[in-house]
């Protein structure tokens, strides 16, 4: 049987979701898991790698065992006995074998939590990015002005860490990018039909940067234009990025 | 000088507030920070003592010293750099030498937090009870129709673990108590003028115990009037369990 299932994982403890030989990581640990409810192997493949650090509201994947016999709707309960803490299956779907969790996706969403306040704050610690310098009002309306410049079709190679290993198809469309302030924490949004290596956080890094007013607002098109890592502001912690949403056609009905 | 100053911190990683040999707890590493804010000694004051893994929104404490010269409003930055990440002291002002923070305490409010989820959520691990088993619309009214018999002045008794050294003045006045659900989060919230050991506790616990059907609304009277633990439910675990607020007359205008 193939399930379609939706997880939760905090990141803190996981050298991100992909296997890796002597890592603990987010696939390692599903696949044991799914081991012990299925007494069998079984394959697990994720929507996408997520970083070392980086958390998940919603992380989507699959599940393939030619043991599983166990109703779709009973598996978030099997895998609570057999999953650590730092991982909930809370969501699952019988799938057709053909679907594929990355590649039939179209879009994701990420958010992306900003802690900007002078002082810590004890419950944020690994959860969101400590920004002790404040960004004012007039910052944040900047921020919000820049965000629109990344909306729409382009080529982000800009936005793309070095190291990556896909250097040719760099274009992206971003649906949306919202910046909010509530209290002391600033929620960015976005949503794109994918993203490039570490794309979300060198654009938050950015739009802290233009909030700082390092940058301006009109600066970003040129950036985008200049398809040089170096013309973009720095690269925001690992530790404030969230997998919050995938999204599938709706033919899938998942 | 004098400070009275309003702390938060994550419970999980201290025995609790006050300084015991060999243990890891809030006054002793606020003592630390003091020290190298004021490269001297320092007396540290806490409100309440609160148990291991219990968390605070609000705890407030005086700092004593008599090298300091820091003024109150900068000494929020000045700890921050000397307090681990899961303590932050986010308010300060200068304070009479006679006030006491526990002593002239009128009142304080606790935060208890449950997960009434099937499955856990990895967010919430040491932040929240997770109880699996749900408690229905029915179960959440019965908790709330038996939250008002809390409300006044009683012998609480009942609701104190044994170990307190305190059999004597068990008469306390809970001002509220209020049981609301938002999701699968239930936030119970009580204030009153002093609280017995693990009265807290104790009492969601019990309304707990209520919610699933074991007791009924009606029986709380009589477990109060019992003057016995075993009257009432169980102890609902430490790390569900917030301070929330310390109240203190307008006289002193903190």
């Amino acid at each position: 049987m193939k399930y379609f299932a939706k997880i939760k994982y905090f990141g803190k403890g996981f050298s991100g979701f992909q296997v890796q030989p002597q890592k603990r990581t987010v696939q390692g640990e599903v696949c044991l898991a799914a081991k012990q409810v299925f007494s069998s192997d079984a394959a697990v493949t994720g929507c996408s790698r997520t970083d070392s650090g980086v958390h998940a509201n919603e992380f989507c994947l699959t599940i393939e065992s030619e043991a599983a016999t166990v109703p779709a709707d009973k598996l978030p309960l099997a895998f609570a006995r057999f999953l650590p803490e730092d991982i909930s299956l809370f969501y699952a779907k019988e799938c057709d074998f053909d679907f594929h969790p990355r590649y039939d996706s179209i879009g994701k969403e990420y958010l992306y939590r900003i802690h900007n306040s002078r002082i810590q704050d004890p419950f944020l610690v690994d959860r969101a990015w400590f920004l002790p310098r404040i960004i004012s009002d007039e910052g944040l309306k900047k921020m919000q002005t820049a965000a629109e410049n990344f909306v729409g079709e382009h080529d982000f190679y800009t936005f793309m860490s070095a190291g990556s290993d896909n250097v040719l198809d760099t274009v992206r469309i971003v649906e949306y990018l919202k910046v909010e302030r509530c209290g002391d924490i600033i929620e960015i949004r976005i949503r794109a039909n994918g993203f490039l290596y570490n794309m979300v956080r060198i654009i938050v890094g950015t739009l802290c940067e233009i909030g700082h007013g390092r940058f301006l607002p009109s600066d970003v098109p040129g950036m985008i234009a200049a398809r040089d890592r170096a013309a973009a502001g720095m690269t925001a912690p690992a530790h404030g990025l969230y997998l919050n949403r995938v999204f599938y056609p709706e033919e899938f009905s998942l």
